[in-house]
Order: C-alpha cells, then structure tokens, then sequence
C-alpha cells in the first residue's frame, strides 16, 4: 500500500505516485507545516511558525529510507522525516479518519419503541467498551433508552458524566421536568408540548439530551419523538422549494423571563458541510415574531407548517412511556421530542434532564476507540 | 407616527398606509400567528397552533380602535387585537431593535493602551449602571479592563458572574495561566504566545474571556492584543482574495490530550449575516494538518500566512502589561490575544482565566436595559 513507483519534483509541490497506480500531490509548503518536528512534544500543539520560511519553499533534496521520506531544506533548516503510511493517510485533500463518524441510520414510525437502542447503566458505568458501544448506536439513531437507573436523583447525570461534563444553560446544569407553579418554561406545566427540539434561542443549541424518569404515575405525559433527518429527507423529496426555504431563511428565536433575554437566529434546517442534514432548530414556543420579508412569508409559512404537520404525523413518531429507573438520551438537534398531557391529579411525573454537548460526546468517543485500538494492537 | 391614512384587504395581506407616507404590508398568516393572545401570558412562548387554521386563512373584517387594529377572523376564533405602534415597530421585514446591537469599533495600534476602555471593579459589582455602561463600551471595542480587584483568585470570576454563568470547557470552569510541569497547552509555559483566538477546535469557542492578574513580577510576560475584525477589514481591501479564500474555505482544528480528542471544521474568517466580518478563528497551534484540496493550498496558504504576519504587525498591537488586580477582558471571537515570553526564575506570573458566552452577554444587556428603560419612563 504505501510502495511507491516515483517520486516527482514539481514546481510547487511533489508528486507521489504509488505502486497502486494511485498518485498525490504535496505542495512543499504543506510538507514544511505538517513536519513532525513542528507539533510540542508534550501537548500535541503546532509549534512550528509558518512565517519563518518563504512561500516558494522548495526541497533541496528528497528520499525515501524503508518507510520513512526524508525532504532536505534548504539553509540551515532541519530535514523533515514523514512516515509513508502515514503520509498517505493525511495527504492534502483527503478525509481524514474520524472514530465518532457513524453513519446515521435515518427512521421512521416503524421503528417502534421496540427498534430504539437500549443499554443497562450498570454496565455503561462500568464498562468502556459497553459505553463505547452505547455511544455508536446512539449516535447512529440519535435516540435510545438507558435502562436500570437508580433511584438518585443524580443517577441519570452520573450515566451523562461518562461521557463529559454537562452543558450549562439559564436553567441550570440540571432541570426539573414537573408541573410547578410559575413555571418560566412550558415544559414546567402539565400542558401537551408538541414535538420541538429544546433552546433553538441560543446560538449552540444544547447537543445531547438526558431524561431520567424517576416518577411517571400520572395519566398521560406519554413521550414522543421524531427523527428530523428523517422528516427534512422526506421533505426534500417531496417538496424541493419548500426544503429550501426552511434550509437557506433565517428566523428568529428567543427566550425571555425576568433574568434573561436570549436570541438567536438560525434556520430551520441546517445542513453539513456535506451538504447532508446535520441539524433541526424547530421549536413553535421559541419562535419569536417571525421578521423575515413579507414577499416571502406566504410561502415560508407554507414550508414551516408543512414541516410542522410532518412532526405529528404518526408515520414518524415513536412514543415511549418512560418507567421509573429509565432514561431517554436523544441528539437534541436531530431528533424532536415532546410529550402527551398528563393529569397531575393522577400521579406525580418527574423527569431529570441534563445536556452534554456534540462536542464531549464525539471526544469520548475518539478516546474510547483509542484503548480500543490499543487492546486490538495488543 | 401611528395615524393611519388607509387600511386595505389585498388577496394574503393587510396593507396599512400611514400618515407619514410608509407603507407596510401584514400577510393574514402572520397577523394570525403573532395575535398577542397566543403567546402563554407566564412564560411568553407561542402557544398558539399554525396548524389550526388555513395558510389561505383572510379576516372577515379589520377596523381600527382608537390605537388598537382589531382583526375578526372567520368561524368562532377570537378577534386579534394588536397595538398599531407595536405592529409598526414588529412589522414583516423590519429589523428588531436590539439593546445588544453595539456598533463594533475597529481598532489598530494607535488605540494604545491608553484607550482601552477601563472601569472599577467596585463599582460595576454594587451598580447596574455602571455594570450596563462597561459592557457597552467592552463590546464596542471588544476589550476592556477592569480595575482594583481583590486579592482574592475569585475576584474575577465574581466579575464574570455578573454578567452570566461561567462557560465550562475541558480545561474546567477556570484556569490558572501559570508556568507548570507537564502541561497539556502551551499557555501553561513560559513560552511566548503569538496572537491567537482560545479554543477553534470547539464549535463553539468561548466568548467572552477574562483573564485576572494575580502577580505579573516576571521579566516579560506583557500581554499584546490585536482586532480581528481591523485585521480581516484591512485583508479584505488589500487582498479581496485572500479575504475570499479565508472566509470560505473551512480548514479542521483539534485539541487532544490524553482526556479529550475535540475536533471542529471552520473558516477562519467568518461574515454574520448581515456580510460584515463577525468573528475570527485563528490558532496555529489548533489548527490541524491541513486536509483542504491540494490545488488551492498554495493560494490558502499565502491568504494565511498574510494574516498571520498582519497579527503580529505592531500597526495593529496593543501592549499591555497587566498588574495585579487589573483584569483584561475581551471577545475572544473577535481579539486576539497573545503574550511575551518570561522568565519564570525572575518573578510569579498568575493570570486566573474563565469564559461568558456571547449569549449570556447579550442577554445581560438586554435585561439591564428592561430596567434603564423602566427609569428612563418613571
């Protein structure tokens, strides 16, 4: 695999072409910032300073010695030494291998509460490679079910933690789901909250979600939730114009009560830079007075209730009546949740939320697959 | 400013003229979604369904009370009352009045450190005023320094905490910038800093930074700052397409230790949506081996090299040489920051640091604002 045929001096770069037929290109400039030598030994950090050489850089001299490639600079400058496999894995333009890339399993109604992953606390507490394994089928539907919580208030946060510490927002690192007088927050009432995903008001909306039920004895308060890579694929096909409107206007949101006063704007639907659909910020609560041009508005409406009418539509909702000891984990910013009314009269309901955010659950994941890795070299 | 000289029902909208010539058009939908009745009367959310009436939905009729537009819509639904100054003010395609929208000041070297702006620790701690005044002005420059501080590693942080809760990150809820053994980060040296932004790897990188000066008694160890948004202006006139090339192409940064593995794709230079340059991203150290297509590396590299060496322009630098109980404070999404090297045996160096987001900022002033207007009216 890293064989190489030839080995060409261009003008700005050199020119790798390997036994396999397949051929890269090195701009010299690269090879000078990319030199191993360059990053601190310890932390990892480029240390390099790219303003000390001149853009048209070019080799005195390079060689291959075994597996290693050797480039001579000119002047006194030290000569770089690349790993050949490990050349060919990070050259300029290729993707680079990332362990929290899973690929996302898109579903639909028929999944059932029977198709969500599920995984026992004890042994995601425990275990890192069952943590590891929870996380990369979590990733892969943005949704599944902790089971065999205890009876602690701080049981779900303590699941949370293993993967990072836990996103802070206005309502605190942790959060009550109960009905409760005053409430500041819809979700602080016994009222139906129909699908939305949490806190498109703020500039990062929270990543993952952590429900812990602790008491769910009231009648109703069933949980529901809808893929929205699903419904904005659906949608895309089904409607192209009104796909692009929700993926290209911008609207705004925001939260206020007596402490805060929070806004942001985003749209709807958000794709990678892969062009896929990475993100949903659909929240009717946190919407604030739509501003977007009036030319437009008949059709964005159009656009955002279909979406909307698409979020309750029983073709893609799996609902769940979480028991006492089980947790719901969900990508906040794919999937929708929301819930049933419930009669407070009837029984107590008591949810526990928490958030990490993408960031700390992708990094946990990269750090598990490396002991994995490891016990594999082993 | 309110008196009305026409009201007409076209096919979707309402269209008003008023006295003083303008002209504003309301679409029927949104009238309907923006009722004031359908917002919670606690929390303030939507609460109103677009799904529970017709996209083509029209009034039976619209009249005018007094100051009041009342819209009877068909069926039973209830008459929409709205405020006409409020409906003014709100009206499709308007922008939103935003007491966090602080005109930027960009700023080169000439500024010194004379004309930073300054203000008492005492007094933006005990005064709202004071407090809504300081963030002004640090918002416009992006930069600030507060004055006579305790002696105490928390009095910055209580500083911080009046404008928000602390952003955590995987270097904790603050730091401690000291020279130590074994560091993960080249900020935990004594080594010379040049001009960066904290943090590109996350998705969000930290806003607001706060850096408490314990003791500064070391040989060098100055503090140097620079305006991003100056930097990318200039860059933007002077070489349009390296701005292009910098502001476009997403290059991927990466922090990793034996902890974390943090990963984020972004531009270095990045346009709000209003075109106008709102934030830099810029870490030598983060960045990661550049991935990008090999074709335009050459060119990115030029772009990038050219607003390297413009940070480090003492055309754009301001020095500063903290004391202790002073404490730099700035927007880590805008100014970058940097340092002097010193020399640990000639003296203590202590900066204590932590992060409030740009959202919990904004929303300070908004909220300060609520009670400078009640003031203001009373």
């Amino acid at each position: 695999m890293t064989d190489m045929a030839c080995l060409r001096l261009e003008t700005r770069q050199l020119r790798l072409d390997w036994a396999d037929g397949e051929s890269h290109a090195f701009p010299y400039i690269w090879l000078r910032d990319t030199d191993p030598a360059g990053f601190h030994p310890r932390t990892g950090e480029r240390v390099f300073d790219l303003t000390s050489v001149p853009l048209d850089l070019a080799p005195r001299a390079v060689r291959v010695e075994g597996a290693i490639l050797v480039v001579d600079w000119p002047g006194d400058d030290a000569a770089s030494r690349f790993d050949l496999c490990w050349l060919r894995e990070n050259r300029p333009g290729a993707p680079r291998p990332d362990p929290a890339g899973v690929e996302t399993v898109a579903w639909r109604g028929e999944l059932g509460a029977g198709g969500v992953p599920r995984a026992r606390a004890a042994e995601v507490l425990q275990d890192d490679a069952a943590l590891a394994d929870w996380l990369c089928r979590g990733k892969a539907y943005g949704l599944s079910i902790i089971e065999g919580l205890d009876d602690d208030v701080e049981a779900g946060c303590a699941v949370a933690r293993r993967i990072g510490f836990l996103r802070e927002t206005n309502f605190g690192r942790t959060f009550e789901v109960v009905s409760k007088p005053d409430p500041n927050n819809l979700a602080y009432t016994s009222d139906a909250l129909p699908l939305h995903t949490d806190l498109t008001n703020q500039e990062l909306p929270p990543g993952w979600q952590f429900l812990h039920c602790l008491a769910n004895e009231a009648e109703g308060g069933g949980s529901v939730f809808c893929d929205g890579v699903a419904v904005a694929e659906d949608l895309a096909r089904a409607d192209p114009t009104a796909f692009e409107l929700l993926a290209s206007v911008d609207i705004p949101f925001r939260f206020h009560d007596a402490e805060t006063d929070i806004r942001a704007r985003k749209t709807v639907i958000r794709r990678g830079l892969d062009g896929r659909v990475d993100e949903i910020c659909f929240n009717a609560h946190l919407a604030d007075i739509l501003d977007i041009d009036p030319a437009i508005m008949p059709d964005y409406y159009a656009a955002y209730r279909r979406l909307m009418q698409m979020t309750r539509d029983s073709a893609y909702l799996v609902t769940l009546k979480l028991k006492a000891g089980e947790m719901v984990v969900f990508d906040n910013r794919r999937v929708l949740h929301g819930r049933a009314a419930f009669d407070p009269s009837t029984g107590f309901r008591h949810l526990r939320g928490c958030y990490v955010d993408r960031g700390e659950f992708d990094s946990r994941m990269r750090v598990l697959a490396r002991a994995a890795d490891r016990a594999e070299a082993a």
